[in-house]
């Protein structure tokens, strides 16, 4: 509507590390921005890390981060799992940041079936521990696709997590589920 | 001191899914006495979950878990590698939610090394990719143990990432990093 202001939907996930992030960040915006949104990617901030050490890049990176979250209404997340059985831990990190703000927060996947069946599959494939499992740990056996933590934010927001089956290899790019995210984001903020 | 109650750390890690969970965090919690502080263990919570359908357990887990990192004053994670690349999406998700409270996080990892050089070695072994990796996925550089902005939340509580190289099949359980991590607790809050 003229002269309001759209309600914010921070966009968290790891297609920020896809070398088309940034098209793919525009895609997002513009999905959220048709189904009434501000969009708020964050690669799309200006700044100006050229030249400065890495250690004040990651800094000035996380604190804009979290600025841009604490001036979202939502967030939606990305939980396809990212090298390994689990979601990318950055986007995990602020699944919990928004929640604990008060904060709706939706998610989807683009590999479906619950935590039980992945890691399952990744430890048939015989791994080393130091890649963090062993025969006698408990695996996580609530029907849900992520760790109980996220999976019951997003429930108690109002939301489902959303599973599409993406094709091989477009996984953590694929949008579909994504926008099924944005009609949830509709119901629980209508404009 | 007498009469005064204790300040309270969150422990937060993985090691609530190893068969002898219970001894750890009792283990956990009295290193933490022994530091000047109350240990607050998810596991230890009394909740009667026997009985009810497993959506239910989850939902009350978690949401007891949440009004624990409420009620602590500080945050210690246990960032040990978990099912992959990163640490555990669970604890991820109690980092950012201490986090966006204001209070400080700190943390430790028991296999030592960069975020990149783990990363590379999961990819070398060739992986499906619905494990979440692809060869042109950029891998985040910044020298630290994990995804900024975890490691930037510790750094900017005031602590470091302690890393340990435990020995193999107790890289989950180890307790010498932790307690590093006390001792720069009680830097941070001191009695």
């Amino acid at each position: 509507m003229p002269g309001e202001a759209l309600k914010r939907i921070y966009l968290a996930g790891p297609e920020v590390f896809l070398p088309d992030a940034l098209a793919i960040g525009r895609a997002k915006v513009e999905m959220a921005r048709d189904a009434g949104f501000e969009g708020l990617f964050p690669l799309d901030q200006q700044l100006g890390l050229e030249g400065l050490p890495r250690l004040e890049q990651a800094r000035r990176i996380s604190l804009a981060n979290e600025a841009l979250m604490r001036s979202a209404d939502l967030l939606i997340a990305n939980l396809t799992p990212f090298r390994g059985v689990s979601m990318d831990s950055g986007t995990a990190f602020e699944v919990g940041f928004m929640r604990a703000l008060g904060r709706p927060v939706l998610g989807y996947t683009n590999v479906p079936g619950d935590y039980r069946r992945r890691a399952e599959a990744f430890r048939s494939r015989g791994i080393p521990s130091a890649d963090g499992d062993r025969p006698d740990l408990e695996i996580e056996d609530f029907g849900m696709a992520e760790n109980l933590m996220i999976a019951v934010a997003i429930l108690e927001s109002g939301g489902s997590i959303i599973e599409v089956d993406a094709a091989p290899g477009t996984e953590i790019a694929d949008l579909a589920a994504f926008g099924r995210s944005l009609e949830e984001a509709r119901r629980l903020l209508p404009g």
